[in-house]
């Protein structure tokens, strides 16, 4: 039971076509795109004449073959000319996703003597006297480095550096949008874990916060404890953290709405990796009833040898009945089962197994370890990462506000405190009369969610909540006036 | 004789006074700030009543410790109170001058899919397999790295990373202001060579060209030679290269003005750092009669002992008479002096025993080697660094453009014959017949003067001037069309 893809925007193609100018002619091309099992989502007439018209033909596909077949049946079609193929993905992407702008005017000559030589000159040396100026002169106050080694990029496993350059704009230019972070990527032609932890450290100084991004497991656990250990700002492993927070949030939820304690249930993780381990570690603490943990070796049980720090720890502190066995047995009367693994490896029969009124959060992406459709049949509440699914559980809804928080705080580590605090404040924002088996997660478009994230951080770092961007202005300088001179 | 400061924006307060309300209260004001020595350049009314005026009095002053007497003589004035000091460029800091811009709309799930995932895959694919498309689907095309260890800034000395940012910040801001180049700071919290080579190394997939900043010597020489073995994008010691296309610019439009020709001229150079090197070499590349280079060693010669490689090659390449004497001896009777190096080492006297019409360039910032107006008491020509003085030598008439050039073309390195075409092209901005001794380069603000230099370098590497911008677009795309889907 493979999961058919759905067409999507990831996957939008622009076709210039010219056609005969017949009253139907228009209509013909639709519905046979229409047939060819894509979504036409806009039609531009580009030029016409008496007998011809071009238009531009939007529409979502499947995928890249998908794209290639819608085209071929209009080719196919009698009076139809196909020009161009163009894909709106690609072009978006043209030039690449973000741009450094200059926040001060540089109009003349006295502009540029305080922006730059001689005025600067001063504000170095107020930084040098006193370090912690530089939150408050420089963009430290507001920067995160987005870095990653290109090793875990997506499910695309290690692809490297440059290639990995579009994931870490977009995730740049989503800190901008949802959080008012100034982000930037951060790649490194490197996979060696010293050379990391070095590079880190010492490109730290510009920054507010480290957000560590597709970077594989196990090297990746080791990177972050060590910039931890190193640094003066928090370091936050977005594939761990992000997804751990966004889980025990939707977790938190689903429980509300099949009317179960976290401290009686029994979950089944399928993927012990960065995300993985860091959801059983936060659901461990949050006084779970059991857990069990899959990945290559299966489950993980005590009696293994060879095994990695990470799942030797994992073994010891999950897994009470030191079940051995498969998968699909594991989930056998389980309440809750978490996949951050691979696709298909689960069944709508195998869900069927589970206990009664279950939860199933199949996060594979883009194919989910069990068909939601099927998994639907059986479970209470499911959801997985696709945009085009209920439920769907995105980062997006807790690295924004988790590094909004800890910026406006002046925060010099990420805490486990913190990571609690935001997956409360997320649940939160789904209120009692909203919440639903289809509605367990607010959408990343709600504009209460990266406040209230924030709000939370504040909260934990401070004791209380502050306003944002409310670091303190300096002595000698006067409130907000008017005149343009300021 | 000591150069004295004058009032700049760099030194500009606001001073929020109240004053007592009579016909001539206002005038007084200006009347003491002026008597002060300060330039009063805005006044702002921000409150009143019957009796009381609450004015914002901002005015340009010398230094630190003329504001501050400034402010004194303020409140010694009957009926002034002054209420609060700002200073503008400390408010101009606030927070940094550079931000991260989208350059993508978020604004619903159809273009998170196309920008985030799961679109943007597909185009981590593409650069996977093809690594030059990173330059046509990523920032690369149009990002330069700003690096610094931040142990040469300014005039400032080894103030370390975090409080060059300032500094790295404000070239960020220029780079976009008069080149359109998207420059982000990497302030490196090492000063070890090695490391340093390592980590702009790791850090290069994200640029398309490194600008080495405020690097001590002889540390930056070696950087930036390793660094140009190992990376395929252009790496370019500004404080070298950039200055040097400066100094060789002003100099040829100088010889023009005195009617002498470089290679019959006798050049002495104090300052044999990263900039007093790459002009000697530029010059000598050139073919220009003799130079006579000084350091903290003296006058360098041959049959110095302990010189650093770089210093050797100097003395071996100058200095045909091995002359060995001090400064003050070997400038009489050369035709060019060029300092960049420290204040107030020679004088008037000095200058007015070098050749007829003789050229001073006193580079050294904010303090000039020499006076510059008893300088000119001799000279046929002067420049300065100063902003406030004829003939700024200012390294934005370069640094801007060959980056703009170099990124249009994809250029791999920053090579000597680019440096020579930029120093033609910015010396050609000031026609024949605007040529004088006090104008032989352009203002900094000069809209021909980035294309122009642009123009040079990518005529260097293509062997043809190209469009701005032009990478090639991919083959399966539209031409620009109309209708708001593209």
């Amino acid at each position: 039971m493979v999961t058919t893809r759905l067409p999507s925007a990831g996957f939008s193609i622009t076709i210039r076509i010219a056609v005969t100018a017949d009253a139907s002619s228009i209509g013909r091309l639709t519905t046979c795109v229409g047939e060819a099992g894509a979504i036409v989502t806009a039609l531009d007439v580009v030029d016409s004449d008496p007998t011809h018209v071009l238009v531009d033909l939007t529409c979502d596909t499947a995928d890249s073959g998908h794209a290639d077949q819608v085209v071929k049946q209009l080719e196919a079609q009698d009076g139809v000319d196909v020009r161009k193929v163009s894909d709106r993905t690609f072009l978006l992407h043209l030039g690449g996703k973000i741009e450094v702008s200059s926040k001060v005017a540089l109009r003349n000559r006295d502009e540029l003597s305080r922006a730059y030589t001689p005025g600067v000159a001063r504000v170095c040396m107020a930084i040098a006297e006193n370090p912690a100026d530089a939150r408050r002169l420089t963009i430290k106050r507001n920067t995160v480095a987005v870095v990653s080694d290109g090793s875990a990029v997506l499910g695309l496993g290690n692809i490297g550096p440059a290639a990995a350059m579009p994931v870490m704009e977009g995730k740049a230019a989503l800190f901008k949008r949802f959080g008012g972070v100034d982000a930037w990527p951060v790649v490194l032609d490197t996979q060696d874990t010293d050379e990391i932890v070095a590079i880190v450290k010492a490109i730290a100084p510009a920054y507010g916060g480290i957000n560590l991004e597709d970077i594989a497991a196990p090297r990746c656990f080791e990177i972050e404890m060590r910039l931890r250990e190193l640094l003066d700002i928090p370091v936050f492993h977005d594939d761990q953290h992000g997804t751990a927070i966004c889980v025990l949030a939707a977790l938190t939820n689903a429980l509300r709405v099949v009317g179960k304690e976290l401290a009686n249930v029994r979950v089944v993780v399928s993927g012990a990796g960065a995300a993985g381990t860091a959801i059983m570690k936060l659901l461990l603490r949050q006084g779970v009833g059991d857990i069990i943990a899959y990945d290559r070796r299966g489950a993980l049980h005590r009696g293994m040898d060879d095994l990695t720090p990470t799942w030797q720890w994992l073994a010891e502190h999950t897994n009470r009945g030191n079940y051995s066995g498969d998968l699909a047995g594991a989930i056998v009367g389980a309440d809750v089962f978490i996949g951050v693994s691979a696709p298909n490896l689960l069944t709508g029969d195998d869900i069927a197994k589970m206990a009664d009124r279950s939860i199933v959060f199949a996060l594979a992406n883009p194919d989910p370890e069990v068909d939601p459709r099927a998994a639907r049949q059986h479970a209470a509440v499911v959801a997985t990462g696709r945009s085009d699914q209920p439920n769907q559980i995105n980062n997006v809804l807790a690295f924004p506000g988790v590094f909004r928080g800890m910026l406006d705080a002046s925060a010099e580590e990420f805490t486990e405190e913190m990571a609690l605090a935001a997956a409360v404040a997320i649940a939160n924002v789904v209120g009692e009369d909203k919440l639903n088996p289809t509605v367990i997660v607010p959408s990343v478009f709600d504009p209460r969610v990266t406040p209230a994230v924030a709000a939370a951080i504040r909260q934990v770092v401070k004791g209380a909540p502050a306003h944002p961007n409310s670091a303190a202005m300096p002595d000698a300088e006067l409130d907000e006036a008017p005149g343009d001179t300021f």
